[in-house]
Order: structure tokens, then sequence, then C-alpha cells
């Protein structure tokens, strides 16, 4: 594909139907033109609206020169902004990418080079890195201001247009063109633990069909945490991050509500949550745990809230936390590369009587594969499909309609990721009976002990039920003996600041042992008791920086 | 497309995932292997065992020479069979022709020649019918035996096989291909007011984008009538009428419990609802209206059943009585060129709690569209939108991805079908300001008296209104001084037999047109009181044959 987006101005028979994202709003827009976008307590209109905002955008884009194949970046907060970019780019042909915001500013330069970006639409608290790095940018040619007050911040950035004025300028329709659904539509990029960010892209095929897929496993299967239209939809993952997983695509085939929070501050969530009666979400631990332990949060009703929680595995406290509260918390997983949506740990309608522990198994498990996803779980080195009993571990493979075909303009790296004809994700897991996956590891974070294979996020889960423990990271860290050795670094809750040790760990630790749910030699020699662990752009555990902190001597 | 099924034994790159119907045995058979399916009351077995059936009967059919592209056709009751055949004949790149057993052996005949069908599944039930047309079918090579006892039938039609032995002795794995997902899957025929049934056909993406589609419109949209995973589904529309419209590939996604109740008998029905716990089902009205005034039904609680009603307009007065039994009942809308789901009376949840008259309203519209369907109303002259007013009446005009590319072998009737890159269906109908559709009539069947279009349908809902009408069908007969007039045809309930008369009918319309429901024009002339009213092999109204009749002099 890459830059040749092969275009038709009109379908090449009657019949044909490519599947394109303009589609996704025939029927919102229809049965529900008043429902509600919210951008947090400043700014509220319809669908109806929206869709006059998405013809204006496209209006003004095209007018500005941009063309089918180009490649419009946006550097934003979460917001109603983000959201027309995610269908008036694409549906004029062009390439939306979602520049993630959290990189460093050499990283953002790096990737808006190699996805050659054109024109860039950019958040005013954004300009200062936009300013450092333009005269390194060889592709842009026009800026566009995104701003929230009146006020036109001092930035010697050359801006072409203030979104707002340039949308009240435009004319509010547009006429969609049919093309390729193959053709480009966004792109984005992920960060590796080595090298260069690696730019994955998504067709308008895919991520239709994407959208389907979740919004079936979403909806369909019975059980709470369902997502319907009467549902209000507040995203806390980052648009940048993997369209926000996707979701808003979703929301807006359901004509749900959608509530955009902006810049993440807990006070302004806990309002929104309130305010808006926001009843569906999903984000990263980290942003959950950040919620739940925020003082305000003690005096909001958060019953009855579903929360997906993806990006890492969903820790058994925080999902204990989380019910206690009345959360419907469950687990979705994927990855930068599937779109993201493969599985999701549905709670099905005959689990809702289970009592707590039971629920927390199935909530923190990996999840069943979403409808259309194809997975395997195969021994790495036979690559034979494991037995569904719960402990025997094999690599997660997945085909599906909505997989990255390659990293941009990175053939190799796109064959390291593609084997067989199944995407290789590098996740260790094992599957139940009742065919619910679990991942215990990421084949490289798995720590080799004396021949031994222990799960370091097996034992982050064991580590997070002790009561003193708010968060830890477990890494393997080179020995000369053992080849590896567990080391665990542990952020304590406030009130244990100065008590938590090692020792009280490992003696809790012990208990786990002895009922035979880990080997001794799985237990850590070391627990190192921190203020924070390193996070990477997305909000994960940072194990590369964890490990070379360690090296450096952090203990 | 035709005969020239495109078929490649790989991928052409590794990250190709083309739609085809396997896809959506994927998910269930993970995660929920031990649901059942269930054959009245004589059978159940598992998902497991349905996909090791689908298996075996693919490889039987291999090995008896079946290859991609041929068409194998299907004559059975609903069943197990049936759903079985749904998967493995497509799966293995041929093409499965559900023939209508409701057809003359005529038409049967043609339909089967037409289709070129090489291998014929039959029901020991129409082993008759098979072998009086038998000297005449070209292209039949093979028979296979469909049966119910024991026992062998009698019969010179040269069986080669009975299915179940044959599945017992086929192996229950099969390597089912990748192919372009735009091969011909299924195909059957529909049989207009003129001339020679026609052949409709559907690709395998058409269908799991049809299956998309209608998952999200059935589950995704809150309020009562969702189906979802936890649904025990019975069809009571045949499995050769457009898939029984598609919902068992729903179903089956959902990984839901099927029931599937062969011959449609009220008693064997009623009971299939009351032991297995059916839950959501379909059927045109006559089908309903059979079962709720069948004398077993008193007994049988009916309250929760969820039913879509399709093929025919919803009447009023059998929603009414649907109502009163608890049954969540409401519209479908499609044809067979329209695989056939465009629209559903979604009874949202903000609906839920409005009187009687109201949800009427709302539950015999024709409905919202499902999502990615794309429906326009237009004038029929100036083709121009009309406005969503809920008066103004226009054609019913439409893209969406699951639309039949024509007729097979007949390019000039295919083009009729599509103009200006739109299908029209015919139907006129109107949008009111929530976005809901309502159809008024055919375009054929509108009545034109002095210069007035009068909807025929609306004078049917009108008269269904009489406390003493069991079934009623108005049709437009020849009339020298006003083109047309309005004729009613009507069938009296068990306890008005004797009663009723023009003359009450007439004076009962008078309120509407003192209310300024309908012209005077409209009200019919004659009333024709009969004891049924000439149906088509699906079902519907026979308008052909009782215009007919009544140029024959019935009244």
């Amino acid at each position: 594909m890459d830059k040749q987006v092969r275009l038709v101005t009109q379908s090449p028979s009657a019949y044909s139907y490519p599947l394109l994202l303009k589609q996704l709003l025939h029927t919102p827009i229809i049965y529900n033109p008043d429902q509600e976008i919210v951008y947090r307590d400043s700014l509220r209109y319809t669908y109806k609206d929206l869709y006059a905002r998405i013809n204006r955008l496209a209006s003004a884009l095209t007018s500005m020169g941009v063309k089918p194949g180009d490649t419009v970046a946006v550097l934003d907060w979460d917001s109603h902004r983000y959201l027309e970019s995610f269908f008036a780019i694409p549906m004029i042909g062009a390439v939306l990418h979602t520049v993630n915001i959290r990189l460093s500013p050499e990283q953002i330069l790096f990737t808006m080079n190699h996805a050659e970006d054109k024109v860039v639409l950019v958040h005013e608290d954004f300009l200062p890195i936009i300013d450092a790095i333009r005269p390194h940018l060889k592709t842009v040619e026009t800026y566009i201001l995104l701003k929230e007050g009146p006020e036109k911040p001092a930035t010697s950035v050359p801006l072409a247009a203030e979104y707002e004025e340039m949308l009240t300028q435009a004319v509010d329709s547009f006429d969609f063109p049919e093309f390729d659904e193959n053709a480009k539509a966004t792109t984005f990029y992920t960060t590796g633990t080595t090298g260069d960010p690696k730019g994955v892209y998504y067709s308008h095929r895919q991520l239709v069909l994407h959208t389907l897929g979740m919004a079936i496993s979403l909806s369909g299967f019975s059980g709470p945490g369902r997502f319907q239209s009467a549902d209000i939809y507040m995203p806390i993952t980052p648009m940048f991050h993997v369209h926000a997983w996707g979701v808003p695509f979703v929301a807006t085939v359901l004509g749900a509500k959608h509530v955009y929070p902006g810049r993440y501050e807990p006070a302004m969530l806990l309002k929104l949550l309130q305010t808006e009666k926001v009843t569906f979400s999903h984000c990263v631990p980290t942003i959950l745990h950040m919620i739940l332990t925020s003082p305000a949060a003690k005096d909001v009703d958060l019953n009855g809230w579903k929360v997906i929680i993806g990006g890492s595995a969903l820790p058994r406290g925080l999902a204990k936390l989380a019910l206690e509260r009345g959360i419907q918390i469950y687990t979705g997983y994927g990855m930068s590369e599937t779109c993201p949506l493969l599985t999701l740990a549905t709670v099905q309608s005959h689990m809702v009587d289970w009592d707590m522990e039971r629920q927390l198994d199935i909530r923190t498990k990996t999840g069943l594969p979403v409808p259309l996803v194809n997975i395997r779980v195969q021994d790495v080195v036979s690559e034979k499909e494991v037995p569904k009993d719960g402990r025997t571990p094999g690599e997660i493979v997945v085909r599906a309609p909505w997989l990255t075909q390659g990293y941009f303009k990175e053939p190799e790296k796109s064959e390291e990721l593609w084997g067989g004809g199944w995407l290789h994700t590098g996740d260790i897991a094992n599957v139940d009976p009742s065919g619910y996956l679990q991942i215990t590891d990421r084949l490289k974070d798995v720590i080799k002990t004396g021949g031994e294979w222990i799960s370091s996020l097996y034992l982050e889960s064991l580590i997070s039920q002790h009561e003193a423990v708010s968060e830890v990271a477990v890494v393997g860290i080179p020995d000369e003996k053992w080849g590896e050795r567990p080391l665990a670094m542990v952020v304590p809750k406030p009130d244990f600041k100065d008590t938590l040790s090692g020792d009280s760990l490992k003696s809790f630790l012990q208990k786990f042992v002895d009922d035979g749910s880990v080997s001794k030699w799985g237990i850590p020699d070391n627990f190192v008791i921190v203020d924070q662990i390193p996070k990477t752009s997305v909000g994960k555990l940072d194990k590369k920086v964890i490990k070379k902190r360690v090296a450096e001597g952090i203990k």
C-alpha cells in the first residue's frame, strides 16, 4: 500500500459497496440526531452538529490542498476535535496520523518525518514542541491551531488557520468520495523496547470490520459490562493510542453519548463521571488506580460504571478495589498491531452470582476471542496448539480481519511480526477449558532462572495482593549462577510508606510457595521499595528502564 | 460471478483475511462448546457436535466429488441438517441452493435446472416431488436422503447415501480452504408476480457482513426485544427463505441455543416454546396469527417471547394481540434481494413506558436502518429525497454491503433492480422525524382512483382494527369511471363468521373518514367475506391471485 492509495471516483459496478468509515455515520445521524457529544465542561453539541462539522472539516482541509493519500497529523488531548478528525480526514481519502504526544520531542520529530505529515493540527499546549522541532520537519506544509480559550497563543509557528474559525468559514456539506476499502485511513507509531518507533497503519476496511467485531463483542454477549446505545461513553485511553482502542467508532455506530475529558486530571474525570452520568469507559490500570486513589473519589458514586482495562494486565488487587466500589471491571486484550481488540474477559450471565474470588478470576483473565478472530496458543518450539487445561503455556498467534499489514517502510520488521500466516504477539498464555485466555508473560519478560521459566506477571499479581502494596513490577536481572533472578520494585500504599519491607513481602509470598502456587525459586531475592515505577508513554510498566536503573545500582 | 468462482488455495499475502463463513464458527466453538442445538423433540447436540458434523458433511460431499463452484441443493424442513448445510456447503467453496419446497413441482424443476444443481439433499417427505420431476432434471448427478425415523422410504429415486450414515462414515476434520470472499456461497429463487422464479445469490463476504450488521442491530440498541447470547432462538421462517432471514448465522456467532421446529405445526411450535424456553423468534404475520389463535395457545405462557415480524407489514391488530400476551413484537424489513435485513422497528429504552397505542405506532413501523445500510426515500419522479415529516411518500432505494448483485443469468432483470447506483425496492414509504420508516404500499399495489393515490396497506391496517376481522387484503380493481377502485377481501373471526357484513365494515371505516385519516374515496365499495385469503408460498397475501379471483367473479 504505502503511498499507492488506489482511488476510484465511482464504484466499479452498481452493486459494489466498499467498506468505508463514512458508512458508520449513515445510521446514527438518522436515528439519533440529537444525541450529545460533550467536551469537558466547556462544550456540548449533537450528532447532527458532529456530522455538519465533519463535513466542514473535510471542506476546509480539501480547500487547503489536502488530497487523497496525503497525511494529516493531529496533536491534541482527547476531544470532540479528535473525534471529528477520526472521520473527516480518512473520509476524504487522506491518512490520519495520531501523534503520540507523550513521546520525546525527538521521537515526535522522527514519527512526523517518517509518516510524511503534510498538514498538522496542533493544540496550543504542544506548540512549544512543534516550535522546537520545526526546523527539522521535512514534509509539513501547513499548521492549524487547536485552542481552548479566546486568546491566541504567542508562538513563532506559522499558523495557517485556527480550527474553529476554519470550520465556521467552511461549507457544511461535502461529497465524500467512494474509493478502495483497502486505502490507508490511519497511522500511528508504536515504541518498542529497542530502536526507533515503528509506524502501524490501518485501512478503512480494517477499521470498519474492527468496529463491527468489537460492537458485537461488547453488546451481544449477555451479562454485566455490556456496551449498548443507551450507555454514556467516556474514553480514558488517549485517542492517539490505537484510536482510543477503536471504541469511539463503536460508540458512534451505536449512537451513544460521547464524553471527552481532554487532559486526564482526576478532578475533571470524576466531575464528568458524575455530571454526565458516564456508564462506560476504558483505560490502563494505572489511570484507574489514579482515579480510585484520588481523595475526591471517596465522595463519588461509581456504582454501575463499566470499565474495560487494557494495555497491561489487570492486577487482581485493583480489580478487587474496583468491584468493591460497584465498578463492572474486566479485561480487554490487544496490541497496537492488532487494531487493537482480540479478546474480552466477558462476564457471562451465568457468572453474575459467583462470589468475589471467582469473579476476580474471570475479570482478570485475558479473555475470550472477539467474533471473527482466530486465536491459537501454540508451543513456542513445536508450534503445536497447547491443550485447553489452564496451565500449559504457549505463544498467542492470531489471524483476524484487522491486523496491521506490517510496519510502514520496515519490510524486515514486518516479516518478523508474521510467521506461517499468523501474527505472532510475543505473549505467553494458557487457555482454560472454558476458552478464556490467560496471559502469563511477554515472551521476552519471562524470567529464566536455573532452567525454570518464571512468569514476571504472575509474581506481580501475587505481590499486588499484599495489603501494603500499591504498585509492583517484577523483572529478571542477570545472575551468574542462575542465569536470571527475579527482582520486585514496589510502591507502598501511603499508609505503609515507612513500614513496608522486603522481608514482610518475602514472608507474605511464602504462603504461595507452601500451597504450590509458585516454586521457591520464584520468590524474588530483592525487593526495591520506591515512590514510583517507571512507565512508558502510554502508562505501562517500563521494564526496560527498570532493568537499566537496577543495573545502574538503584538498590 | 456466475460459475467463475475464483479460488486460491493460499492467501495472496500473509496478512490478508478474506471474509468467509467459516470465520463465524471460530469463537462460539471455543467459548460455548456445550451450548445446544435442538431439533423438535427428537434430537439435541452441542456446538462441538455441530462443528464436527459440519466437518463430516464437508468430508463426505468432497469425497462424493463435490468441488468448489458446484451447486448443492437442499429440500428439507427447518432442521439441524439445514444449519449444517448453511455452513459446510459454502465452506468447501460450493454453492448452497435452498430449494423453496412450497413452490409447485414445475417451479421447483425450473429452479433446480436453472441453478444447475449437481447434488441434492432431499427429505423423505419431498421424494415424491423429486421422483416426478427427475426425468427432467438436467444437471443432478447424486441424491442424498434426509430422513427422520429408522425406516427407509419406498422410492424409485436412486439414493446414493443416507445423510446420517454418510456423516457417521466421514472423518470429522476437514481443512477448509481459503478463497476469494466474493465467491458465491448461496442461491435461492424469488417468485415475482410475473414470469419464472428469479435466482438471487450471495457471496461469503455479503453473508458475513449481513451477520455482523444484523447482530449489532439486534443486540447493540438498548431496549426490549434485544437478541443476545443467553437468548434461545427458534426460527419460524423457512430456512429456504433468505437463509431464515440470516438469523441462524447471527445466533451461531453469538453462541446462542438454537431450536429447529421442522415442519410448522402449532402444537409442536407451542411445545418447543415451552419445553425449550424459547425467547427469540421471527416469522411472517400469518404464522404468528396461526399460533396465537390455535386452541392450545391459551395455556402457554408467551410472556417475554421476542418476535420479529417480516415478510409482510405487521397488522396493528395482530401486534396488539401479541402485546397483550406479553410478546415483545416488532417489525423487520427487507427483501429476498437484500439478504434480507434493511431496517428494524427497534423499541428504544426511552419508549418502554409508552402506552399501548404509542407502542403499537413504533412496533408496526417499518423501522430504523441497520448499521452500514444507506437508505433513501426519494420522490418517484424527481428522485429527490423526501422530507422527514412522516407523511410525504417516496420509493425506498438502498445501498448496503449485502445487496444481491442481480438475478442469476438474467442481466436485463438485474438492470431493472438497480438504478443510479441504488437498489430500487419498489416500496413506497415515508420517514418520520425520528428516522423511522413506514412503508405505505408497494409501488405496484398503490390504488390509483380518480387521480388520488390510496395505499392498500393503510386500508388493510384500518380494516384489521374492526373487532370481527381476522385477516384482510385490499386490492385495486379496474373501474371504467375512476380508473381503479379498492376492494377488500376479509376473513372474519370464528365468532363472527355468520354475522360480519360489508355494511358494518363500511360504517366502521366512516369514523376514519370523519377524522381525516382517509378520504371518502378511499373507502372500498366492495367487501368480500371469505374463509381464507390466497397466500404466496412464503405466506404473503397473494394480490395477483386475489385480483384474478375477483376478475373471475368471486363475489
